[in-house]
C-alpha cells in the first residue's frame, strides 16, 4: 500500500473544521487518486469546543509550532491567521523541517511571502496558498499553471465579498452606505471594525500576491495604491446606473511603461459585462494574456466550505507529487516591484460635483476641465432642487449636481482639474472622482 | 543541462502555427521553468505553404503516423482533426510507442476517448486535451485538479462560439436567424455547412468530455440529447427579453435520481446573470460543486492563439512531470453512463403559441396546460395584428401570439400539454418550447 500523505492541521475555526468535514466526505475518493490523505494531528486554541467532529481521532497539540515540528507529518496546514506570531513561527518551523506548507493566510504572505518562498525552495518543499486569494476560485493554479503560456498584461478583480455585498445592496435596494454597512455587520458579513475590508486593505493583500504571480515581481503590498468604498454615496450609484455603469471595488495590477500599476479603488465597469453581474459576496478575477486573451473566473470568495476546498486542492497537488516554486520562478529571480507613477495612469473618469445653481456654473466647470486638458464625453446636470422649508417652492440655494464622464486622460490632468474646481467658490462640496476601468 | 522535452507537432493549420509562434515568443521563459521545451519535428499537408515561419528549422514528415512513431520525440501534439483517419492512427501510434499525446481534437475524444485513455494508461503516458473543450478556458485543469475536492452536481456552459455569436447578434441587432447566419458565414465565423455548430453537435462533443470528467463515467456522446438553435426566432429573442431572460445554446450535464441528464439545447437564463453577459464568440463553463459552490469560467472558446495557449499549458504540465489519468480515474474504473429519462427533467419552460385571435383561445390554452398538470407563472398575449393588405385596418385572421412561462414542472407534463395544443384547431403553428435553466 502507498504511504499516506500525513497532514497536521493548525487552526480549527470555520475553515479548519470545513477541511475536516471535507476529508470525512471525500477523503476516500481523493485518497484513491494517488495516495491516501490523512489528518494525523491538529492544533487549536480550545480542545473542548464542539466542532461537530471528534478531535480525539487526531493527535492534539496545544502549540501549533510544536505541531509544525512534529516528525510524523508531511504537510503542515496553517489556518491560524495573522501576519506574525504563531502562524509565522509555525510556518517557518515546518518549512525548515522539510515539510510542505498549505496556507490560507494572505496577510502572512503579503508581508513575508518572499522570505517564506525562499525558505520553501531551500528545503525543497511546497508553499501552496490557493485559499489565500479569492477563496474557492482556483486563480493561483490558473496563474501558476494554466495561463503560463501568456505574458500577462493585467490581472484584476473583485476580491472582497464584504465590499461587493455592500455595493450590490446599495445598488439593488437604493440604500445608503452607512445603513447597508450596519446591516452587514448585524448579519456577520462585515466585522465590527470594518476598516480592513471596506478600506480596501484586504483586497490589497490579495492583489499583491496576484501581482507577483502575474508579473514575476517580489510581493510588494506597501506599493499598492489603496482607496476604500467609504465615500461611495447613493448619488454615485444612481449616476453610474444612469450612465450605464456599476461601481465595484476592484484590485487592478497592470504593466505600464513606467512600471507596475497596482491599485485598489472603487471603479466603474460597464453595466452589460459579466463582471458587473458579479453580485453579493461572490468574487471574480480577470486575467488578460497575450495569447489566451481575456479570462474571467467567478466564484465564492470566502466561506468555510469553498475555502476548505481550495486548501484541499493544494493538498491533492502534493499527494500527486506536484511541487512548484511558490511564485512560479525561484524567489531569488523575482524582480523588484517597480511602481508605476499613478499620475500617469491613463483612463476615463467619472466626476460628481455640487455647484451653486446659478448661471455660469456649468461654464466654470467646463473651463476648469478644458484648462487641465481634459475633454468630456458626457455631462449631466440635475435640475432637481429641494423645497424651501414649509413651502413647495424650490430652494434656489440647493446646489446643482453635475456628473461628468471624461474621455481617456491622465490621472495628473484630472487631479489638476479637481484642484482647480475645489478652490472655486461655486463648488460647494469636495468633488467625487471614480475611475472607469476599461474591460 | 536538463534534457529537453521534444515535441512532434502534426498539423500546422491555425492552431499549429499559433503554437509555433507561441513557443517562439515565450519558449525560453517556459523552458526555464522546468526543462527546455523544443519542437523537433513537424508534419502537415503542404510543406511549401507560407505560415510566417521557416519549417526547415524542424525535421519534416509527410506522414503524421511516421512522425508519431519517431523515436526522438517525447510528446506527440495532434492538431490534425477528424475522428478517424490519420489523427486517430497517429495518436494510437504515439501512445503505443510510449509517447505523451497532447490534442485539441474533441471529435476524436468524444468517439474514442476511453479506448485512447486506456492505451495511454497502459503505456504510462499522458493524454492531455485542455484545448479540446472551450478553447483557452482551463476547464479540464479545473475538473482534473482544482475542483477535485467536490462532488460535482452539474457542469454546463456556452461551448460553441458560432451559436453564441448568432444568438447575441440576433439579440443586439434585432435581426433574423437566417440573416445573421448568412453574415456569420460571410465573415468566416460559421462554416459553409453550419449544421455541426448550429445543430448543437459540436457542443455535444465537448459536453460528453466534461460529463465524463465531472461524473467519473465513460464518454457517451451518443447519450447526449441534442437540439440546435435553428428554430430560435426573433419573436423568441424579444419575448425572452420582455420576460427578463436571454437565450443561449447550453450544454448541460447534471446528476439526477434516474441517472445523468446530458443535454444540448437553447435555454433561457436570467438577463441579470454573468452567463447572460457572455456574448459573441466568448465561451463559458459553470461547475457546481458541493464544497466550492458555483464556479464560472469565462473566456475565448476558439481562435488560433487561445487554443495554442491551451495546448502549450498541457505541454508545460508534461515538462513539469505532471502525468494524470486522462479522465481522472483509471479508464477501467469509469462507470457506464446511465442516461436519465429526459421526460423526468424538472424545470420551468417557456412556450410560444400562435392561436386564432378569437374569444376563448386563451381559455383553451389555459385548459390544456391545466389538464397536463402544468401551472403558469406568467402569460402574455400580444394583441398586435398585421394590417390587411392595402389598408390600415387590422387583419382579424392574423394569429395572436401567446407566450407562457410555467412554474417548475416535468418535461413529460410539458410534452403532454404540447401534444394536446398541437392537435387543437385554434393553434395555428407548431408551438415553440424553450427550457429555462436554473442558475
Amino acid at each position: 500500500m502507498t504511504e499516506p500523505l500525513k497532514l497536521g492541521v493548525a487552526g480549527l475555526g470555520t475553515v479548519g473544521a470545513g477541511l475536516v468535514r471535507l476529508l470525512e466526505t471525500h477523503g476516500s475518493r481523493l485518497s484513491a487518486l494517488s495516495r491516501p490523505i490523512r489528518i494525523v494531528a491538529v492544533s487549536a486554541r480550545s480542545r473542548s469546543k464542539n466542532r461537530g467532529f471528534d478531535t480525539d481521532q487526531f493527535r492534539w497539540f496545544d502549540d501549533p509550532v510544536r505541531l509544525a515540528a512534529d516528525p510524523e507529518i508531511d504537510v503542515f496546514v496553517e489556518l491560524i491567521g495573522g501576519d506574525e506570531g504563531p502562524a509565522r513561527e509555525a510556518v517557518e518551523t515546518a518549512l525548515r523541517g522539510g515539510k510542505h506548507v498549505v496556507t490560507a493566510n494572505k496577510a502572512l504572505l503579503a508581508k513575508h511571502g518572499i522570505a517564506l518562498a525562499a525558505l520553501a525552495e531551500d528545503n525543497g518543499v511546497a508553499l501552496n496558498f490557493e485559499a489565500a486569494v479569492a477563496g474557492g476560485i482556483p486563480v493561483i493554479k490558473a496563474l501558476r499553471e494554466a495561463l503560463l503560456p501568456n505574458s500577462i498584461t493585467r490581472v484584476y478583480g473583485i476580491l472582497n465579498g464584504t465590499c461587493n455585498y455592500i455595493l450590490t445592496t446599495m445598488q439593488e435596494e437604493g440604500r445608503s452606505f452607512e445603513e447597508v454597512l450596519k446591516e452587514a455587520q448585524e448579519r456577520g458579513y462585515a466585522e465590527a471594525d470594518p476598516t480592513f475590508d471596506i478600506g480596501g486593505f484586504d483586497t490589497a493583500h490579495k492583489l499583491s500576491l496576484l501581482t507577483s504571480l502575474a508579473f514575476g515581481t517580489k510581493v510588494a503590498f506597501e506599493q499598492v495604491h489603496v482607496e476604500g468604498i467609504e465615500k461611495i454615496s447613493q448619488a454615485d450609484i444612481e449616476a453610474a446606473d444612469d450612465l450605464g455603469y456599476r461601481i465595484k471595488l476592484l484590485g487592478v495590477a497592470m504593466r505600464t511603461p513606467s512600471g507596475i500599476e497596482a491599485r485598489v479603488h472603487p471603479a466603474m465597469v460597464p453595466k452589460h459585462s459579466a463582471i458587473a453581474e458579479v453580485s453579493g459576496v461572490t468574487n471574480c478575477v480577470a486575467i488578460d494574456g497575450d495569447f489566451t486573451g481575456n479570462m474571467l473566473l467567478v466564484g465564492p470568495g470566502a466561506g468555510a466550505h469553498p475555502t476548505a476546498a481550495a486548501v484541499a486542492s493544494d493538498i491533492i497537488d502534493l499527494a500527486r507529487g506536484l511541487v512548484l516554486a511558490p511564485f512560479i520562478i525561484p524567489s531569488g529571480e523575482l524582480k523588484p516591484h517597480q511602481r508605476a507613477r499613478l499620475g500617469e495612469h491613463q483612463g476615463a473618469y467619472y466626476l460628481r460635483l455640487s455647484v451653486v445653481d446659478a448661471p455660469g456654473s456649468m461654464a466654470v466647470v467646463a473651463k476648469r476641465m478644458g484648462d487641465a486638458g481634459v475633454s468630456l464625453e458626457s455631462v449631466v446636470q440635475r435640475r432637481e432642487r429641494h423645497a424651501l422649508p414649509g413651502t413647495s417652492k424650490a430652494d434656489p440655494t440647493t446646489p446643482a449636481q453635475i456628473t461628468l464622464i471624461t474621455h481617456e486622460t491622465t490621472e495628473n490632468a484630472i487631479r489638476e482639474a479637481l484642484a482647480a474646481l475645489e478652490s472655486d467658490d461655486r463648488v460647494t462640496e469636495p468633488p467625487q472622482m471614480i475611475r472607469i476601468e476599461k474591460l
